[in-house]
């Protein structure tokens, strides 16, 4: 079995620094169009053979270390009670009306009763897998799944939530808490079905102060991580322009700490220390460049993250769907060429340590 | 004269800590938009008198240390031969094509031939201050003029942008020498003209990896400041989401680093050290808090601030339109009456350093 993944994870030693992509089964893959097209989005992530079909397409194609299940972070909220659809223009929420009586109403969903489809995924993706390499499953973060909720989908300033924070704080925290549990939940179950590892996207937590992120985003994290099983698998948290705020995603929790490209990964390693891995955090524009200067900043990370153990290769960001899968593909080979060719001057730094 | 604000760019003890909003003439205020009734935006740019009237609002409305110059980033495109007009949802910009011949044909206009008004608007705010408060310039960085130049307007992800940069560094460059040259001379203008400061607005810088802000924005902040006059006005530079490059941002150059919500004061103070003085760095929703909880978030700035010399309060970004007068009145009377408090034990901790 290919577990370098989950030995880098944990800061074990490995042969070549793993590698996967964040939205790696995507529309910039043909064979993924071709499943997507004529079904919905929705029916995509509800209907496990295809959801399955997808989540394996990228590790066949582009070689990745590691699979992450097909799915949307806005699936758990449906049960709750908050409808979701997606149109051109992304996802429409329709939220009830944000009181606190209406938020402490919300749902706190049995995720084996309200969305087996998702659980089913994972339990085929392990079986079709047969120990090739190690089965992702992943939830929004509360306070990230709240700016959809608040936003009614996607926003440019979230004024909205944050003049929800700031405004009627005791609504938010209801939501906030509503959220955590669900996810909690919902992690849980995904690591019972199967799941080896998990990731947190807490994508917008970036808009926030570091005050802020200390009221409303890192403790409804650490809510999360404390519903899961311990011992237990890896927790990879993820924040998109967490460049102010690595020190307390650190404090929050997760085994890892996944930054996005507006960080250097060496900054972040010296900021996060020794005691969590990292993943990152090529930034995806970066797959349009000549083949030559992707070779040439794919080291430069790959020298970053082996000023210690645990780094895990991924772009910043998820991949762009206009991506060649070829530049996809070219950028896995390269991760493990150059990060075979660096192993022996690697391990001697660990040592230093 | 209240000098704070030039005392604190030049890190002088201050009696208060000096405050100024960005955006402070705008939307929020009923007073400007009285003006802009039945006037197009870009007029009102374009006409001193009107502009210098908007300049002038918040100086007698608020109470803020310092004025600034009313007008827009996108104004010294115009001469460039970049077409810009603005509709509802923002600028709308008409480039010539983006080829390195077409990039090499741009103009680098004389403002004094090309847009007298802004200087006329800076001679008329001088007479019309009389001293009362300084007056800040200000311009577009390089990068993000480009920004809107290449993505013809305002972008969610500036990946036409980004892929420019990767694809044709070598057109990217040229346009951005050519908007760096632009710039050194519209600023230098304005500081001839009487402006007493001038801030350099890189509004964008923060959507790059560091290692591209060293090869596509910070060189050419740093090529507009050599082109101002030395010895000169205190130069501002500011960054929005620029939490990964404060230390870059201080190599460019400017003698005041203006930064956004997202890092605390008290890490970009340590980052930075003592010899530049910062600005900053409210969240601008907080200004729909209740009073008592804006207070206290004035009053940890402050504190923060307060670690060494040289701190000019404002917020991380624009005032949001639709914040209430009397919140942003209260900010100013709050950051004075909160800072001339704390003046004593303020000097005593410079003294100490």
């Amino acid at each position: 079995m290919n577990d370098r993944f989950l030995r880098a994870c944990r800061r074990e030693p490995v042969d070549r620094t793993p590698v996967w992509i964040m939205r790696q089964a995507g529309r910039y893959l043909p064979e993924y169009r071709a499943v997507r097209a004529g079904i919905p989005f929705l029916t995509l992530c509800k209907t496990p053979e295809k959801a399955a079909e997808v989540t394996l397409q990228p590790i066949d194609i582009l070689g990745v270390d590691a699979a992450i299940l097909f799915s949307d972070i806005l699936i758990p909220l449906e049960p709750m009670g908050v409808g979701v659809r997606f149109d051109e223009g992304g996802p429409v929420l329709a939220p009830p009306e944000l009181t606190l009586e209406r938020m402490q109403q919300l749902a706190v969903p049995d995720p084996v009763e309200t969305v087996p489809f998702v659980l089913d995924t994972i339990r085929i993706l392990r079986r079709e897998l047969a120990g090739r390499v190690p089965l992702i499953g992943f939830a929004g973060a509360p306070f990230t799944l709240a700016s959809y909720v608040v936003e009614k989908g996607g926003s440019k300033d979230f004024l909205k939530l944050k003049r929800l924070l700031f405004e009627r704080p005791e609504v938010a925290h209801t939501l906030l808490g509503k959220l955590a549990d669900t996810v909690g939940l919902y992690l849980r179950a995904q690591i019972e079905a199967g799941a080896q590892a998990v990731q947190i996207f807490d994508t917008w937590a970036g808009i926030l102060s570091p005050r802020d992120y200390d009221e409303f985003a890192g403790p409804y994290v650490t809510r999360v991580i404390e519903a899961l099983p311990r011992p237990g698998v890896p927790v990879i948290h993820y924040v998109n322009g967490g460049a102010g705020l690595l020190e307390r995603m650190k404090a929050a929790g997760g085994d890892v700490i996944g930054i996005d490209w507006k960080t250097s990964l060496a900054d972040a390693r010296r900021r996060l220390g020794a005691s969590v891995a990292v993943q990152g955090n090529l930034d995806p524009v970066a797959l349009f460049l000549p083949r030559e200067k992707l070779e040439e900043r794919v080291a430069e990370i790959l020298g970053q993250g082996a000023s210690g153990p645990g780094h895990i290769f991924n772009l910043g960001h998820g991949i762009y769907p206009d991506t060649s899968p070829d530049a996809a593909k070219f950028l896995v080979e390269c991760v493990h060429r150059l990060s075979a060719a660096g192993g022996a001057p690697r391990q001697q730094q660990q040592q230093q340590q």
